[in-house]
């Protein structure tokens, strides 16, 4: 960590500083410079506080040299985090997952009947949303525990996990009775009450990435959950806001090898969220697993136009087959299996 | 609400869609252009979901006419909401109110301490944290009940109304028993759940404006509370992300006469967290006055290098007030008291 | 096109804005709604300008149903665009094109050098900066027209077209003569005096999408080329800004179907550029690939370390190879040859 | 400057590069850290490279602890710069300015008459553009020489020194003869080969920020300005891109502030191109003077629904004067006459 001091200083503040990371254990080393005198603090610095710092009026800026996160970091965890999701396993060299279903689930029979066709084309798990965080209380917001006890029902059908998104931290009970992968969404990526109720479980956790959040605020948000104890979270890209009007937001792909180098832990796309356009999703699922991902997730509906929610980012069946025929050819390409 | 449709979409289709409308109540009314036809759809159109519109294939864009939220809106409500908080009123032509006290709350004696500093100021309530969003797991994480119960007695000492801010539906009753104004926090802006929860009780609340959310946005979770029951709700912009970095956030003052246009809700400017930095929150103070804000809140610190968060946002209450005197006369400009 | 207007706007006011469009020879279309009345404008209405029309007080909103570029529409032009760059052709169903070269040219040993080893590799086309924006006034500015002629050189040499960037109309005679391919930087994508003077010559023009821009604004920029008669356009997407600070700018790979469906023009991908670091640049070029580029503009350097300018993003000539090798096959897996 | 080296970089490799800082001058010294060793430099580094440096793969990151700028830096630079344009001194603790006039010149009589009502309402200089920067080439392009002998003519009637855009250098000579102060706009403002060319006249040049700029940048083009020699520069701010919907831009008022701390130089606001909406015109004014503006440059037009360009954040001289009057008691508050 590197402190920038105004070369005006008093030597008491200077000498204020310097004892107050001493007395943390820390070394400080001072480099005098032309215009300003740069302290650099060598040891554990995680636990500094920048913002304290820059709340002394001699210091000037404030540097970290290291990640402020820990327990995601590859540098103190070089090998793959590998998260098993109800026998799937995913990350490190494992064979590529695809997860597909609908947006909401829509009731009983029709979340049965896209799992199966979500099986059939090649897929290993499936998602429906139960709880949807939507922008207006007058749209639909999710058919609640019955949509859950549907995607329960569905698994047992097929034998596939499942996936659904979990908003506030008193349904953390229903959703480690009922479902095999907990996703917390882009809004509540920064819901810190939240992630640390899912920091005490043990179930997996898909942490999906805030629309406005940088790489490192999202590896944090995933350190809250690991601090607490629980190791398996999958991080998922799902698009981040930008100026562009003809997407609903902005597939940044960069954060697969960003990810893979700066953690250990599985990284997945949805194409469809990013998007918000079916038309998109073939290619920028076939650009996803090019560019490395260890899984997409993709929305599956039978009659895209009829879906209770975000039908036009759905693919249909068929669609689907044949994006995940032509991912596993690519998918050999970068050494993997799909 | 105006819909785009291809050309040659198929009778069958156009009937669909015309069906599905009228069938809600709505009038349709039909312009045949050179390459699209354009649905204008007439009637209470806030139920209508865009999403589901777009999934039909043959729909190429879907546009809102009137606004999408309904309890906020001017138009329906033209008068001035005056939001009353423990008797001090926010709103309309009322007195302009100034919120004072610490960033996080760091015991008793301090709380009250900044309490007597800012009422002697000016001020007429006071703020301060005990439950706070930090990034990092491993930054205080502030004081919880023992931080609210200090504020609620600085509140007894002063009889100055007491601001705080909620991050789960799980603290609510503590914060209806002890809390004047309820803030909900840039990050949880779009927690819908929690904005249900307050939708709920009687409580006045200060909503923030997520970091990256549009005007739109902010007033839809707005209407998330109002639309559960409660109509105390006072906006309040703190800063945008965006790509400039001398400062944290983006203070975005263009919102005021926004606001005012747009909704009957009171609207308050924070320049602390907006700027991040002590020495530009006089002339953003200043600004938002002339601006025409309904008050402001302010990080107020005696010792901002000791703080235990954002210090460096923080003034001394002698800055502190010297703001407050030139604020009253500029809101003198604009037909305001302070 | 769909105007809004106020409800309360006198007859007047509505008769005038009806006339003005008529005068035009534009058909106008009205619907009262409930609190608006919508006035939908049928006819060639991309030469309307909607900020006119936003000053009329009466007016609330401006929407355009049909896109606002006609030349580099795919609507009005189905068929692809296929640019003729010194004998390479780009764009269809042509074979992926991959652009080499370093970011400066540093002599013309270094350039012809570099030059062969990209041939080798498998590139086809030699790129070079002989005029680079930097900026910093006091960074190295580029070689000039030496620069210019020692990649004239380098073409004679392997027979390969190339490819440089013009900053300003005083230089079209230069490059002209000496250049295949004229690049639009992103800071310079709306300098319209710039786009207006390439559109009178008849050289192929690569133009560099804004670092904020959208893709109608670039299309836009585009379009004032083509107005000016020169049709030989290549969009190429090198990053945008965002909030991301692990890259330099966020790669948007989604431009691709999108530009394909609202253009006929061909489009290639930057990853050096997008991404500012060469260990993340053979993942996007093949996620580029994948998602259906029809060329790829890489910086290769044989001593990045030693690079006058953005040695960090460029790539050694064997890896450079090695990720043509690998992007190939993806090539065929998408339909293409490469 | 501080450089972050990975802790296994060979010793020649480090070597290496504390030689090359040496060579030129400067002073190094090492800090061996953890996990990184890191190295400060010390002497005048603002010609140093840092994309050069992080092409070195055992340099992490670059750090700079000193501003890039040089001649625009206040710290090397603390008094106030006063730039008289035409006779009228902006800056420092001089009146400040209010600049008024059409968005674009529409003619002779029409400029004169605007020029007449901007200077009885208290404005003192008159702008007008004659060359307009439009996103599609269908829209009025301006009216070009015959704009600026026009706009000089209304100088000559009223007295009022004249403000207009210029887009290339090809026109410097026709501004240089006709013009007070020189226009660039935010979409050139890193155009680096007109930035050079105004370098090396010696008229004023007010400097807009680009739409998605930060203040750095800003400042660092005009060091190129001022680096060629021309050290009249006056920075005006005029909304930044940002998310939001229901302005145009979003005006970026901290700008004051810091602009007065970073630099020496007179910062002035454009109220009109940042909201693109005249009901928010006044209001943004008056909090710009709040902030301690220098000035700001105001559209006025008499019939703004008439206007050939922008009408829409036109405001009508009554308004103009309206509004004046109210800057004139802020202007005191905050020490200052206008």
């Amino acid at each position: 960590m590197i402190i920038t001091c105004k070369k005006d200083a008093p030597q008491s503040e200077v000498d204020k500083i310097v004892h107050s990371f001493e007395s943390q254990g820390l070394q400080v080393n001072i480099i005098h410079g032309a215009n300003y005198n740069v302290f650099g603090i060598v040891g554990d610095t995680h636990v500094v506080d920048e913002k304290r710092l820059m709340s002394n009026p001699w210091v000037e800026n404030v540097t970290r040299v290291a990640a402020p996160y820990k327990k995601v970091n590859r540098f103190f965890h070089p090998e793959d985090t590998i998260v098993d999701v109800g026998g799937i396993k995913v990350g490190g060299k494992e064979k590529i997952v695809v997860i597909g279903g609908p947006c909401s689930v829509e009731g009983l029979d029709m979340v049965c009947s896209v799992a199966e066709e979500v099986k059939a084309a090649g897929g290993c798990m499936l998602r429906g949303g139960a709880y949807k965080p939507r922008t207006s209380p007058y749209a639909f917001q999710g058919m609640g525990t019955e949509g859950i006890l549907a995607m329960a029902e569905a698994r047992k059908r097929t034998g596939m996990p499942i996936v659904s998104e979990i908003m506030s931290a008193d349904k953390i009970d229903e959703f480690v009775e009922h479902v095999d992968l907990l996703q917390v969404g882009a809004r509540n990526m920064q819901n810190f009450d939240l992630l640390k109720a899912l920091g005490k479980i043990n179930k997996p956790i898909l942490l999906k990435r805030g629309l406005s959040n940088t790489i490192e605020e999202w590896l944090m948000s995933a350190e809250y959950i690991m601090a607490g104890g629980n190791e398996n979270v999958i991080l998922c890209e799902r698009g981040i806001r930008t100026f562009e009007k003809y997407t609903r937001n902005t597939l940044d792909l960069s954060v697969v090898p960003i990810v893979k180098k700066k953690t250990h832990l599985p990284i997945i796309i949805d194409p469809s969220h990013a998007t918000g356009n079916w038309e998109l999703v073939e290619s920028m699922s076939l650009a996803a697993i090019a560019a490395g991902a260890d899984g997409l997730i993709v929305e599956v509906h039978p009659n895209p136009e009829e879906a209770w929610s975000d039908g036009a980012q759905s693919l249909k069946p068929k669609k689907f087959k044949e994006m995940i025929d032509k991912a596993r050819v690519i998918a050999n390409v970068v050494g993997r299996d799909l």
